[in-house]
């Protein structure tokens, strides 16, 4: 008896490998301020959380569209749990494309947050 | 007698002050391939260096639009020299906002460009 491949469901949704993630289209999803700070909460929540757990300043529309956007580049995976929407950082994929970039990105945005607060 | 502050020409071409630089809009700047490239040779090079001294694929109007959203964003500072409008990586004032970034962004751009001839 052989053991199936899984079949992709239709909710399976599309994800870049390793090899197609280019570091142009992950510079461009963290350009935008709402998907910076989703990228910054996943990092410092470490655990894959929900669409609806993110209070993002922008509809329903829009929200789905920068998750989107963050999938597509390779910066998170997204999937699905019952009706739930799960996002998670791709932490090791990005790391082992683009060694330190993650974190040194993370820093970068946590000195900027800190700047304007003291300003 | 008092010396007086350097008049601005209207060949100044205006920059952010440090204050204004985003860690947004650098990420956009670099999310081309083109300005990423131009950003990486300048890095290389380690001087200032004339527009003409690219060889970008794109047209002369296309280049000056790259050109400036490097400069608008903080990457790079363009001052006019005769005809010629020279171009300088913002290095201290990135490394001074964004401590590592600069750097790790050049090293990843350089992990990438090795991964593409490798395979």
């Amino acid at each position: 008896m052989t053991t199936a491949a899984p079949v992709p469901s239709s909710r399976d949704l599309p994800h870049p490998t390793c090899e197609e993630i280019r570091l142009e289209g992950v510079l461009h999803a963290l350009s935008d301020p709402v998907r910076l700070g989703i990228v910054r909460e996943l990092a410092a929540e470490g655990v894959a959380l929900a669409c609806s757990h993110f209070d993002v300043p922008v509809t329903k529309s829009t929200s789905t569209h920068h998750f989107r956007v963050l999938r597509e580049s390779g910066v998170i995976r997204q999937i699905y749990e019952g009706t739930a929407k799960m996002n998670a950082l791709r932490r090791d994929d990005l790391e082992t494309l683009f060694p330190g970039l993650l974190d040194t990105l993370l820093a970068a945005a946590t000195h900027q947050a800190n700047r304007r607060t003291e300003a």
